[in-house]
């Protein structure tokens, strides 16, 4: 497959999600640097470290299926060589409504090297709620 | 309090640690960039977002007494305004055996400003298991 030219970490972020929305490993794969040691953590898992290790674990993933992922609120932060994404991440679950969907925050760091960015660390976990509340719900102390 | 010289990303982050083993919540504040907009995501928690909304948790967590807090196994990337670590966190839990304490993977980046490095986000998370081991175990995960 020809590499796509991602000149900037929000291309390398909107194919990323893409490719799990297709469940296209192949896709998802092409986004990751051979460059630099890539590390990914899926919710509640393990540190996985190094391409091999990356890849078994998409591969398992998307060999079940597409994922149905929309990413919201991303804060970005860019350097020239390292950009950091903080993004919200709202996941379907097959056969039950939005409302029983699952959220989760990401951390995804995108480094620039010679092709064009890639995606360096992607670390995903599950959360109650995305962001803080501006009012705190009644009956919350902070200490 | 005078802020410390922070020269270095590893600076911050040992700061970073030993603020929360000391339970000291002045010294953790002031390693917080005050020139963006940072990022706390403490784990299973919401997004916390801005240097008010960070101290308020910091105060609440650390009113309840310091942190037995041991990292290990960092991964570092370094650009010249960004740095980017990965780290593994040991917390023992007070009064309990290091054998139930809880295992975390935190991104922790960090950003150059006027006055040296200083802590941009905190995304912490709580994991079975620290790395991944040679063989993945059988089951699904999340993506």
């Amino acid at each position: 497959m020809a590499l796509p030219l991602l000149s900037s970490a929000d291309a390398v972020e909107e194919a990323f999600y893409d490719a799990m929305r297709r469940g296209d490993l192949q896709a998802m794969m092409a986004l990751w640097s051979d460059e630099e040691e890539v590390i990914c953590i899926h919710p509640g898992g393990p540190r996985l470290v190094g391409l091999d290790a990356v890849r078994a674990s998409w591969e398992s993933i998307l060999s079940a299926g597409a994922v149905q992922i929309e990413m919201a609120g991303v804060r970005a932060t860019t350097g020239a060589m390292l950009c950091v994404h903080n993004v919200i991440e709202r996941i379907r679950m097959p056969g039950r409504p939005p409302s029983e969907g699952v959220q989760c925050i990401a951390t995804n760091v995108y480094v620039k090297g010679p092709r064009g960015w890639r995606m360096l660390i992607h670390h995903a976990a599950q959360t109650e709620q995305t962001d803080a509340p501006v009012v705190p719900p009644s009956g919350a102390v902070l200490h």
